[in-house]
């Protein structure tokens, strides 16, 4: 009997990059904090459940009779608005993938203490709701507008500051950007873990600016310096250097692992024959110009065939490649995306201290019997 | 700035029970499965999307128009149902509260190696279906009859044995414990990793016996040895034991953490004053006739007030207690349940090879200022 499937009582499996023990904080938030298992990019809409989920506090229990917009700040015309109110504005629906701007950290070496994501935390929402931008024009902007504050009703401690989660955005960005205030996702009121009542979406940009329990959006006429523009989401080499801010989300691809799993190591297992590859690639800087596959660790790579999503820019493009392994034996499949911005995922990451924007391509190591 | 929120290198963090390294086989695992973000207590029916999930292999993609249900074996009249035909039986609903066998395991020291469940693999769905015993009665056990095996459509690699996930129920079990087999949670169709598009539901039992993607129904006159039931999920010390089966959940409670969390640490912060403790209780075995609460990690008691879930003896008991910390300072709150069978939930938990059934109470750090 295979000792590490039935719990045999101490690991003899790969350690983590670092060769540093994970601590408890980590596994509780890698239990609380849900990555999509990657045969859900089978859906090009990720259904309710599978969508990844990065809850930086607790989930607030909104009653959205009491719920309330404020939208005020430097403008000319503060207002208050209802979840009625919203519903009564013509609605839009946005295809939009997101991902978390730590995926892929407990990749990194050494690896970057936080929540510890692998590959998997992204997922594509059918999201409903109101354009941000008419909204933002009627309350009319004062000349001295700088940034957009989104305040979500979440609240905690981060880096020993108490605070309620907020994400600010340039004025332009926040008018120009196609942002949506989402109250549905996939054709049903926004679940709690997703933001509900109401949430911003902001396509192309990791997820933590898509701001869930929006209560408040607060113009400025200074630059926002909240603890998750200033200090968290910064990518930077120490603590002692500014940084440049994260943003839209670089170019990145991911398949489904062919073949059947084993439980415990999730290899996968594949029969000899055809095997249909399927996977999907975005970036929120252009649309993806190209996927290519490697079943030798990136030595060598082959085209896939590209299906974008019709209408959908925001959303992931979905490809397939029809794999013929040579013979059985241990493969490595990589993935490997360009936009027509013309950037590459790179074979290995780039490290930073906050374990941020890791698009390296994803290795899947296949049994081929 | 706090080190370990804003990313820093390498963990200062508690160690792991063991002291060992958690492997990236067990982060793995612990990415793909979901915990239920304890907060989701709140609500009596559990969320989609919040439901605790433990997925063996890969979430099978169905077509429900291609799906069939095969109830066959020792009976006098095996049949196909198709999900039309299920759906023209007479519906039954049923709140049933379900756990993972494993919850509680990376709590365990020294730490079996597989899913590493802190506290929180648990949820409460609101299923609906048909009842399986009528269904069983009119396809007719023969006289031989011992077991009912139950047959997913998720396959993969376990203990080194190919196999696709089945459970067995004895016969008079599969008969007589209101069996539901579900096509709908929470008043939609079940979500793909529920098991799409009908599981078995035993309420009770541990999450283990609830076979999700289910494809056959297989009456069997010998006692089904398969690897889910004769390997896995046993209690026992050591490999060269037998054991004993895990069957029905043992008593258990939780509390929603008070307060407002630590995003690394979630350790909690509460403001002094009356701070109003909510959570719930369930057991397979009996239904719960106390919860207590502790402020001094176990030491002393009171009496929570209990508020059982109308007509659902299936599903979890909400319970309450108005605490009031003495002074500000640092805290360990608790909870212990007692069922009517007279089982009291452990202060520590009793070890067992595979880690499971662990159900010693739940600890939850406070910091009250």
């Amino acid at each position: 009997m295979d000792k590490r499937s039935a719990g045999a009582v101490r690991s003899e499996d790969v350690p983590l990059p670092t060769g540093t023990d994970i601590s408890l904080d980590e596994l509780r938030l890698a239990a609380r904090n849900h990555a999509m298992p990657l045969e859900a990019l089978r859906w090009p809409i990720t259904p309710v459940g599978l969508h990844y989920l990065l809850i930086h506090y607790d989930v607030p229990l909104v009653d959205p009779t009491e719920w309330r917009l404020e939208l005020g700040g430097a403008v000319e015309r503060p207002t208050t608005l209802t979840l009625d109110d919203l519903r009564s504005r013509p609605a839009v629906e946005l295809a939009a993938t997101m991902e978390c701007a730590g995926n892929g950290r407990a990749l990194l070496e050494p690896r970057p203490v936080s929540q510890p994501w692998l590959t998997e935390a992204v997922g594509t929402g059918l999201w409903r709701g109101v354009e941000l931008a008419p909204l933002l024009a009627e309350a009319g902007p004062g000349p001295g507008a700088v940034d957009v504050v989104f305040s979500g009703l979440d609240r905690g401690v981060e880096g020993e500051v108490e605070q309620r989660y907020e994400r600010s955005l340039p004025l332009g960005e926040a008018a120009s950007a196609g942002c949506l205030l989402a109250y549905e996702l996939n054709g049903v009121p926004l679940p709690p873990q997703h933001g509900f009542p109401l949430r911003l979406v902001v396509p192309g940009w990791y997820g933590m600016t898509n701001v869930k329990w929006l209560s408040a959006i607060t113009v400025t006429e200074t630059p926002f310096a909240g603890y998750q523009v200033a200090t968290g989401y910064r990518v930077r080499q120490s603590e002692e250097e500014d940084g440049r801010p994260v943003t839209r989300m670089r170019v990145r691809s991911l398949m489904v692992p062919p073949g059947i799993p084993d439980f415990m190591t999730r290899e996968r297992v594949v029969d000899v024959g055809p095997v249909d590859l399927r996977g999907r690639a975005w970036s929120g800087r252009a649309p993806i110009a190209r996927v290519e596959v490697s079943d030798d660790g990136g030595e060598t790579w082959a085209d896939a065939e590209l299906e974008p999503f019709p209408d959908q820019r925001w959303a992931w493009a979905g490809w397939s490649f029809p794999w013929q392994p040579a013979a059985a034996g241990h493969f490595t499949l990589c993935c490997r995306a360009t936009d027509e911005a013309g950037e590459t995922q790179p074979l290995e990451p780039e490290w930073n201290l906050g374990g941020y924007e890791n698009n390296a391509v994803q290795r899947v190591t296949v049994r081929v019997r």
